[in-house]
């Protein structure tokens, strides 16, 4: 299996925490950061997912959004903090490569963003990611 | 109203699964697949959603992953299996179109996703979306 | 047509930037705020957005993030400012109900973060939210 998701981190589950339809999974990555994905309760189930359980994360680089300078009082769950490594521009679109502990992300974001954050390579930013936009395989 | 939204495929509620925020929905395609949609409650209360409802699945283009190769051990529900028709690159996302049974999908992702997997017309895929990522248009 | 999407508001287009994918639509909203919609190129010449054009913007809730206190440095385009009205929380997630200037938003985020940022009624908050989850209806 092949994914387009550009984003695979891989790691342990600490907890998991089941709503009626949703559940909430919280995993360690190698790297040593804490994601916290919700997905289907049903999902978790058919995966037998639990703690212990190894499995790795996958997001979507147009579900990964980018802070320079300090994140605080804000919901979204995910922020890994990395270094850009290259920024590739389109029309509309930028592809930005970060590096964080543990592996590599791939954000895609608008031009625009990058050129307001003045983002090229070696600038310091955190990787923010909504829960909802987790998704889970098991290794 | 004319959507922007790419992906619009029909069908009929087989079941409605509600939590206390959050709801699935699970649909028969018209092409025979399911779908499970995540929604709102509240959503599934306002538009009268309940088994045999006739409903639109909508999902945006920047929401759809593609994979090659048999799809095993992920928690996204919704895999559509199709057949690439077209690709267009940009310089940082491309635009892929997928033929699969009932309709066609498009998928935004990375230009280097499209590379990585080889993506060209006739490549056999699965579309790939989380059950959040799905909205439902009552018709 | 009665959408599952629950944030739906409207206003006028003020720019389109084409890139060969994906285009960027700048629109200002009837509460006065600006919000930036990525969607695809394909999506805007079938649509026929242009500046001047009347749009509905349509955002699930799952793909909308909460902050409180000062946002910045941030590539998340959308910041739209306002109120908590409400908050439901289930078993994993939460619904959280904010007004904003010419209409009100639903966010649906972890039970954790409504905890961890104190969100209640009364609460000053900052609706985030990526441009690649807007989606246009011309209206």
């Amino acid at each position: 299996m092949s994914l387009s998701i550009r984003n695979q981190l891989s790691g342990t589950v600490l907890t998991v925490t089941p709503g009626e339809v949703m559940a909430t999974v919280r995993v360690r990555l190698t790297g040593g950061q804490e994601i916290t994905a919700a997905v289907t309760r049903e999902a978790v189930g058919e995966l037998g997912i639990a703690a212990g359980s190894e499995v790795r994360t996958l997001v979507k680089s147009t579900e990964v959004a980018l802070a320079t300078g300090a994140v605080e009082g804000l919901s979204i769950r995910n922020r890994l903090p990395g270094t850009v490594r290259a920024v590739t521009a389109g029309g509309a679109m930028a592809g930005v490569k970060v590096a964080v502990a543990g592996g590599e992300l791939t954000a895609a974001i608008t031009k625009d963003a990058v050129e307001d954050l003045g983002l090229a390579p070696g600038a310091e930013v955190t990787a923010l990611i909504k829960a909802t936009e987790i998704s889970l395989a098991a290794v």
